[in-house]
């Protein structure tokens, strides 16, 4: 077994993300000798010890961090700013500070300042993910064939950086090194513009009338069920990603809304080589896609 | 083994649905004694001599209906009228025709004025399907557990509805007879909406500078890996279901918009309560679904 990257990983949250780091750690033995957890309730404190993929759980952030080289924000990323608050008096000098969050520009914002000298910070965002959240949802092998992509500000020590490529590598990601404003902007488009429009639809169609909802339920052909498995994930986190990527969300959704403008028009006056166009596009980026083996 | 439904089937078109069909009529064979096939293409017609689950292929469909008691209409609903036409002298008396397309008030409008006294037209919506298209995609468990929606004109022969019903049962559906007018809004959000926004997405994507678009494909999450799923479906189809369910599909894509347009304001003006409430609305309509087993 090669040497562990870190001596004692600290996990901030311990949802889907967090639960799984835990748990290829504990599997595999060489991402931390020590894995602490916290959280922010209690009733998810005691799960943790009953799934028991911790070494040690604590209540307190400070104390989580308290001696480890490497401290995880794993929480949604409307908290960090609060938690970059409470833990940054235990940061250990030389450790490695870094996250999972979906938005980086608004980690950088928030939480960057608050860094102590002497501590790394190396911003970082696994994408990866499945509907389902909690302690109980993560499995070892979710970031298998995934990116992580790494956004260190500018100066960032490179030994920082490489050891938490290193983790995200012995994870089974491949991992790139990126610019956070060019992130949030590939983000908003791949991941965060598709999930506001999963929950728009399904909101749409609790909107109909009774009668016509329970057979919008009754009859939900494979359209729409692939639309409510995107709108089953959780509502703080994604609140959180909308309201800390709202300039690239909204750019990428006013795009969006012009292109649904133009299909309205379309199917108005029936143009029908335009919506065979934008058909044949969407056909077009599935094959890419499949060539890329991500779908 | 039960008396057979009809006696001949024709199945005029044959991608995913008709395809299907005749896999089960093979199967089971209590469905039709003998199934007839016809198609546009000697293509697609020299394919399903090679696949082997039709009795007989005929590249003429006035030649594919005669003597058959039951026709079955598996083009693009587009081609319905110009189908209906060819077919409609050769039509046996006392048969039944029907069709399995996504639209009911178009195929009533196009296919009713044609169909020759003493012929029963039961306009039929078997709402299953998958991204696949052509005579290589169906597949016998298609229809399991999935709605078969009729939707006959006041009047129509009882017998000839039963004998449609009882087809669609033995191929696993459950049937619902329903107004077109209600099958094509119902079918509006939950199936022709949400593919229109897929299309769309994946447009919006495709438009992006190269940069972006090359990191779209390498970075795709899972939201919109599910998006390209839905927009990987045939265009023909696709078109023709949009421009002939136009006014029901404007409806709730104008209502859609709204909504989309209010979630825009509520990511602008950082409104929390508002964002979490859709998210919420979305997980609803998810466990109602998996309550009613069809996700």
């Amino acid at each position: 077994m090669p040497e562990p990257v870190f001596q004692r990983l600290a996990l901030i949250g311990i949802g889907l993300i967090g639960s799984s780091v835990a748990r290829i750690a504990r599997q595999r033995g060489d991402l931390a000798r020590e894995v602490v957890v916290t959280a922010r309730t209690q009733k998810t404190l005691d799960r943790v010890k009953e799934l028991g993929f911790a070494d040690r759980i604590e209540a307190d952030p400070g104390r989580a961090v308290a001696g480890a080289d490497c401290v995880m924000l794993c929480a949604p990323v409307g908290a960090f700013a609060d938690l970059a608050a409470a833990i940054a008096p235990h940061l250990a000098p030389g450790s490695v500070l870094t996250d999972v969050g979906s938005t980086k520009q608004s980690v950088i914002r928030d939480v960057g300042p608050l860094v102590p000298e002497g501590v790394h910070f190396v911003p970082a965002h696994p994408v990866a993910g499945t509907e389902y959240s909690g302690p109980d949802s993560g499995f070892t092998t979710l970031f298998e064939g995934r990116w992580a992509l790494l956004t260190p500000p500018p100066g960032t020590d490179p030994d920082a950086i490489e050891r938490i490529a290193e983790l995200w590598r012995r994870c089974g990601s491949m991992v790139q090194i990126m610019e956070p404003a060019h992130h949030d902007r590939v983000l908003a488009i791949v991941s965060h513009l598709p999930h506001l429009i999963a929950f728009t639809i399904c909101g749409t169609a609790d909107d109909l009338a009774d009668e016509s909802r329970q057979e919008v339920l009754r009859f939900a052909a494979s359209g729409f069920r692939d639309f409510t498995r995107i709108a089953a994930s959780d509502p703080v986190m994604w609140r959180d990603i909308f309201l800390n990527n709202r300039e690239a969300l909204l750019e990428m959704l006013a795009r969006f809304m012009e292109d649904a403008q133009a299909m309205s028009r379309a199917v108005r006056w029936g143009d029908a080589g335009y919506i065979e166009d934008m058909v044949e596009r969407g056909r077009k980026i599935r094959r890419s896609l499949i060539e890329l083996k991500q779908a």
